[in-house]
């Protein structure tokens, strides 16, 4: 603390991601990275852009890579918004559209950035128990809100939601807004994207990170009508005129041009997910329907904590965390055939050793 | 307006940035580009950090810039915070060490994203005017105030204070946060970086976009006593866990480390503005004392925005803003002698034509 604060500094409860350790040889399954790199025509137009225009801002409100986004959905470049990742997207969301005198309503297990989102902007919260199944249930979602965000597949359980059902929640909330958080819907997934046309009040945030695998590159959007896109728009002129540089949207509008490589990736990993759930089962793991590309995981005999750190030990990286309902399990991301593979040969060892 | 905002939407004003046409052959004047490119090292160290690595996070706490920065500098690494340009960098401080019961104070005619900051976190302000020469008085900022922030040299006048004045206004607030926003400094101005040595109360604000012709990657940084930047990483920590991509984390590491380039290119821009300055004082104008890459002029005999109208249908594009006591300014970003003597020369063709 320090009297050069401003007062609500000292009330926020940063988020944590998920370490980034410089070790060699480490197998990395702790932050949902993409095992295989990005399209090869991504890091093309990086190199074809890295010269000397890099002295000249960048388009403030990226054309290009809002009108990929257009054309690969559907939809008109007015209902494109883009950010730098779709973390700085979601707090400009949290700001504009989820403030209001009712309160916010999301799981008690989700993304853990969104209590901190709350936090940061004086916004009231109303949270929602998963069931027993860890699952969402959307009629717990009841009367009285200001507004809901949910992610869809949800993290860090993984299990996905039914467009219909997502449907009857924006239905049923005809005058609030509702967010569909979708980082991870690529890999199975139904998004809610068509649903914009529909209904005015559903926004649907995505991430490059994930499945166009440029985490190291901070690109996110969202999709919506006009009047949800404006108020995005309204916040982010008010804090950061070009918050997507240069090399970042020639990089972003590249990836999402090549659906190919984008398809063959996905279902790279979704192979690679499934053929993991088995072997987990196999060694008598509980492990969650994902829809993915993490599983969440447990084991009836193993502590969270200490099979994290067990693991660490054989320099293979997953996410804990030390919460209610759900210290007993792992977030392993889906690395490729070989890590998995890395990955099982050192839950073994650990297994066996017991 | 729509039933969907928060409530801090529609009173929002969102920031305006000078445009950026894609007309070919423009002279571009008007948004303070460097008219030389980046080091060449920082090029290519995007073309060696462009691969595969980019499916991977960059480094949250952008360890290897912060300390490229703090060795340049003489600081502790934990001494220097960075952003995604130095405008995120000031929305953080604004809301981190800026909002306090009493008001902050800035010039009537400084970077006009204060007031819109101020707007999107509820910031009570004092507007303090300059004087008659358009010069920061730092004698008129009195008791009662919450924060300070001044730009040094002030934008867009383009004049800067001597840091015994800075020291003086730090010294006269000692409980209160003084920011410094030096986006302008390296063109012949006094950095207040020292004075972070002695003085708890003092952050300095600077910029890549400008000296280090990075306007295309975004990249900001400040440097203080660590309560200020514990301050500033909460807030950060709170919104976007990743601001700085892996590209321009690389780009801007290499840019700091060439001090030669440096050296060489602001030398340049500082040349050309002096010559200019004569060139428009020879054809009447009445120019600011500049201690930036750009000059604040106006014409007894011509309207600012009809001047710029006709810049404009000359291909030349300078900044006008339609405020009170400026409207007669133009704000001219100084480019190479090639452009500066272009744009003379449809000064001449325009004041001739009268």
């Amino acid at each position: 603390m320090s009297r050069f604060w401003s007062p609500i500094v000292s009330t926020l409860k940063p988020y944590v991601a998920g370490e980034q350790p410089r070790i060699a040889n480490l197998i990395k399954l702790n932050t949902n990275e993409n095992p295989y790199g990005p399209s090869p025509k991504a890091i093309a137009a990086i190199k074809a852009a890295a010269d000397d225009r890099l002295r000249l801002y960048p388009d403030p409100v990226s054309t290009g890579l809002r009108q990929a986004i257009a054309n690969r959905f559907g939809v008109a470049i007015e209902e494109v918004f883009v950010g730098n990742g779709s973390d700085e997207v979601l707090a400009h969301v949290f700001q504009g559209l989820l403030k209001h005198e009712k309160p916010l309503a999301f799981p008690d297990i989700t993304y853990s950035f969104y209590p901190v989102y709350s936090l940061l902007y004086g916004i009231e919260t109303r949270i929602v128990p998963l069931d027993e199944q860890f699952r969402i249930r959307t009629a717990d979602y009841g009367d009285d809100l200001g507004a809901i965000i949910l992610p869809n597949p949800n993290a860090p359980t993984g299990i996905g939601l039914p467009l219909a059902e997502i449907e009857d929640l924006v239905r049923a909330h005809p005058d609030i807004p509702v967010v569909i958080d979708e980082a991870y819907v690529d890999f199975g997934g139904e998004s809610a994207v068509p649903l914009t046309r529909k209904y005015d009040n559903v926004l649907v945030v995505q991430t490059l990170s994930k499945s166009r695998s440029l985490a190291g590159m901070r690109l996110g959007f969202a999709i919506g009508q006009r009047p949800l896109i404006d108020a995005l728009e309204r916040v982010k002129d008010s804090f950061n005129s070009y918050p997507i540089d240069r090399l970042a949207e020639a990089a972003a509008t590249a990836a999402i041009e090549d659906g190919a490589w984008f398809v063959e990736t996905c279902g790279k990993v979704i192979a690679s997910r499934d053929k993991l759930i088995g072997e987990l089962e196999a060694r008598g793991f509980e492990v969650l329907p994902s829809q993915a590309n993490f599983v969440f995981a447990r084991h009836p005999d193993h502590d969270g904590a200490a099979l994290m750190q067990a693991l660490r030990d054989r320099a293979v990286l997953v996410r804990h965390f030390a919460k209610p309902r759900i210290a007993d399990f792992l977030r392993i991301s889906i690395g490729t055939d070989a890590e998995c593979s890395a990955l099982v040969a050192a839950l073994d060892d650990i297994l066996k050793a017991r």
